[in-house]
């Protein structure tokens, strides 16, 4: 039989979605508590890998077990042997052809950037952080050339194990609210460390190094070498993952993430 | 020299507000970073004191020092020295009789309360979480009760230094937005616990285990001993200090402290 769960974490207190020797992975605290529910050995596949220091508003995996337990035991169960920062929202059985990864048909991602003089305390490791003014209409002008069929080469990690560096990007939000900026992207899928360095090269647009046109330039040069550094991973959060409905999962996550990360 | 500053601060990384031998409270972290900045040691006196797990958006501390710096070396000076999890927001020179604690007019608490079936892992350390349906307008009736000048001796901690259990509530706010609800608090100011304890006690009747006129009961009955346990620390925020404008300090904190802890 084989369950898709929903998940939520705090990316700040591992180092990963990977499962790592040390076992400092998501994935690792994951698989053991599954285990312990099962009670056999589980493995999990999941939608997206996010790096050290991501969060998760909404992530999906599936697994395949042969024990019988109602949907309690795959949410407050596995909750109850799960670390604080990680937490299962919801629980479905699939059917066997469902896959977390191959079956999603796009990714949503926030990027939370804290621009005030003074760096993050309390959101410290949940918001990224810049120092100068931003012009949000200028990154705004520049996210408008993302969208639609590109080569995203210039903003690929050396590392990324993608079969192709061509992602639709399906809409991009750039927002002002109080004195943070909220970068939301919608795309069939992303290369490692795309929206980082997105958005690190979006915010040299904004603070006027380099025109919005400059945008066009790095997705035409493909080349990673053009763009800006990768921005840090504080301040991303995975969103959700969209999938057909017949697969009858919930729409995204079962529950608000808190005002500041909902609309 | 007499120096006021804004702090904010996520308490879950902390032992609470008041210096410990093992030097693991907000106290402790701000004196260091302050005596490397002062070129002395220098002791801070705060408007209040938080708990082991409890945040500010907006501490107030006072401090004196012989040593001549510009406001920026007691911010960005400061913060460089800080732990990530606690920063200075703003400092401002201030007249000899300004003290923080003494000084201050009223105290602001926000708690943010989780109210879902799934605990929180996202915001686990940042939201109290309650998991079966509580009823906001009960719980605003009673809320309505604790309004004005009170002897709060039934939410009033063992431990409380407190001279006088008499304090005069200006304010109360009680509203769901979207899973979560937000308790928010006015008053001259706060005995120990006491915030923890009227939401104790107002969940009590939130979930229909008394009817508002429960809370005029326990007002009236002046005894710690009826009423609910102390709810936990996680979700309670230290979001302002009211002080006369006399003292020329920044409205409440320097910054938004991020849409869902704001408006």
């Amino acid at each position: 039989m084989r369950i898709a769960l929903g998940l939520e974490y705090d990316g700040s207190r591992f180092c990963g979605w990977q499962s790592q020797p040390s076992a400092c992975a998501v994935q690792d605290a994951v698989e053991r508590a599954l285990s312990g529910i099962a009670g056999h050995s589980v493995g999990v596949v999941t939608a997206g890998r996010t790096d050290a220091g991501v969060h998760a508003v909404s992530q999906v995996v599936h697994f395949d077990t042969s024990s019988e337990r109602p949907e309690t035991a795959w949410v407050r169960g596995v909750n109850a042997l799960l670390p604080d920062s990680v937490g299962v929202l919801w629980a479905r059985p699939v059917a066997d052809e469902f896959h977390a990864r191959f079956s999603a048909q796009e990714r949503r991602y926030r990027y939370v950037l804290l621009n005030h003089p003074v760096r993050p305390a309390l959101l410290a490791g949940c918001v990224g952080w810049y120092h100068a003014p931003l012009d949000v209409e200028l990154m705004q002008e520049a996210g408008a050339m993302l969208l639609g069929v590109h080569d995203f080469s210039a903003f690929r990690a050396a590392e990324c194990q993608a079969k192709t560096p061509v992602k639709d990007m399906r809409s991009i939000g750039i927002a002002r609210k109080q004195d943070f900026i909220l970068f939301d992207f919608r795309a069939s899928a992303f290369l490692h460390h795309m929206v980082r360095n997105l958005v690190g090269s979006l915010i040299y647009i904004g603070k006027g190094k380099h025109p919005p046109d400059w945008m066009r330039e790095l997705l035409d040069g493909r080349n990673r070498i053009n763009a800006a550094p990768t921005f840090g991973p504080h301040g991303l959060y995975l969103t959700g993952i969209g999938y057909d409905a017949k697969w009858g999962l919930p729409e995204n996550a079962a529950r608000s993430p808190g005002p500041w990360l909902g609309q």
